[in-house]
């Protein structure tokens, strides 16, 4: 972030005609976006939604709820215009891309050893960060692919420790048997792949829509795209790059706390503290596409507001 | 509410293409919505936010960090665009009017007998009441009253019982010393004014803007238009109607939690749980402004995503 834009920005936030912090959250929202922007008084005018989607080899191993088929298929319905996200994107104004990658290839299950090869994990960076267009001024990434929790609950068990049933949640709602089966995948991935390397753990134990989310943050982070972080799948994806270097979430705010339980954990671990919380587990990015809008206000606010001396309001 | 409508809205949420209760609190929203619109697959594309405003006998007790003046100057700075409540009505797309009451004629200190004569309450419960556009599909009510944060606590005080100090909180940011002649303040306002009738209550201990507040929210009720409440002063309002008739906040749903503690403890009285919850202290119906963008969404999700029928998405 940009300090001057930053100070700039604080200073005109403590002039504008309301007590001092009666806007909360949404005032450090509309700092925060403005040393990230480098103005003081910025616009949100251009965000982009792009949902990534993949297939992965422990959806056979019975983790998901629904059957593997659903991934393509809801790539057709994101493509028809009839999913959650397509209707959250819209509200926001924001544009909605979709990049499926090698749906008809499954990573390999990661019970076995790596989910994906080196290439396969650069193919699916390389993909995510080029799928950022570079004249958006805010990014929020999301996800399709039957069984993700699984592999997100992995990563996070690898990157931050504790038992694999900490991590493990019901995803899109699998049962107590699907949950214990879930459970044990994770921990079988986990002794599979010992490497602790956040970016090899992002290799063995994630998946490639994960991997094209990592790689369109960095991209944001290098462009300075503010970011808006969705549920645990996203969040899993942020962390390998938080624990790859020193300050790579910097730009990126929680857009909220899921339903899926170990989100709340995986956020705390990584100092975000989420915008809402609506109980939504749904992915695709809709968390964050939701909180869009939220982000927009507190902009409008910050830019727009008269200041006292401007509008002749006396002080406290 | 109209059960038929809520039933179909509910059999149409059960089909669409999101696992079951993925959108968490966004389909209770919209569910609600469609029961008070009395349509299956609602729109809301007309919301209204009002601002009244009013003044306070007790102002002059020193019970705000800001004098009494800034009301008036408030009030131009809504009418010139500059306030907060300005951004967020445009950035939720919602018309927005101002209706100041007697602002140069206070309300009587009530700790020396009731603030208004019946004359007075009444003429502002009207003014509430017909500051209502019967083609708005959506109601957000705001206030600006130097002081009114006291004649809240003292309503909540009256109608839910408790200390005082339990209600009393910082308001726009009194000190440690303000703080506690405000508390003294409400303490004397309820000794001076025993009547424990809710519409007493807002008569003796309530304002015109408050007043205001309660009539318009009793007009949508009548209308069958949904409101968003806003914080503590907007939900006290509130409150005073749920008192007086079983129901009465049914088309009512709770924007925020504020910064001022006692509001939350007062949405539990009433049993509302809030939508958002940012630090917000500012009053103006920026809370529940800020919300409306969020039920919008909620509506666009449960009247616009296709169903697994449609879109040929296998099910769980």
């Amino acid at each position: 972030a940009d300090p001057a834009a930053t100070a700039a920005a604080e200073e005109r936030n403590s002039q504008l005609t309301k007590p001092p912090g009666a806007l909360g959250r949404l005032e450090d929202m509309a700092i925060w976006y403005a040393g990230w922007r480098g103005v003081a008084r910025p616009a949100l005018e251009r965000p982009q939604v792009i949902v990534f989607a993949g297939n992965h080899g422990v959806a056979a191993r019975g983790v998901s709820a629904f059957p593997a088929e659903v991934t393509v298929q809801m790539v057709a319905n994101f493509r028809a215009g009839g999913a959650a996200i397509n209707q959250l994107a819209r509200a926001a104004g924001a544009t909605l891309s979709v990049h499926e990658l090698d749906l008809d290839r499954p990573t390999a299950d990661f019970t076995q050893g790596p989910a994906m090869t080196e290439a396969e994990v650069v193919a699916a960076l390389s993909v995510g960060w080029h799928a950022v267009d570079p004249s958006s001024d805010l990014l929020v990434v999301g996800e399709m692919g039957i069984g993700n929790t699984t592999p997100a609950a992995a990563i996070a068990c690898a990157l931050f420790g504790g038992q694999p049933g900490e991590w493990t949640g019901r995803g899109t709602g699998v049962d107590d048997r699907g949950l214990s089966i879930k459970t044990q995948v994770v921990a079988e991935g986990l002794a599979a792949n010992p490497d602790r390397d956040p970016l090899e753990v992002l290799r063995c134990l994630g998946g490639r829509e994960i991997a094209a989310m990592a790689g369109a943050i960095a991209a944001a982070h290098a462009a300075r795209i503010p970011v808006i972080l969705d549920g645990f799948i996203c969040t899993a994806a942020a962390a390998t790059l938080a624990m790859a270097a020193e300050g790579a979430l910097d730009h990126c705010i929680a857009g909220h706390a899921s339903a899926e339980a170990s989100h709340r954990a995986l956020l705390s671990k990584l100092g975000k503290q989420p915008m809402l919380e609506l109980g939504l587990r749904l992915g695709e990015g809709s968390g964050a596409a939701l909180a869009i809008n939220v982000l927009k206000a507190a902009i409008a606010c910050h830019s727009g507001m008269a200041t006292f001396a401007e509008a002749g309001v006396s002080g406290a």
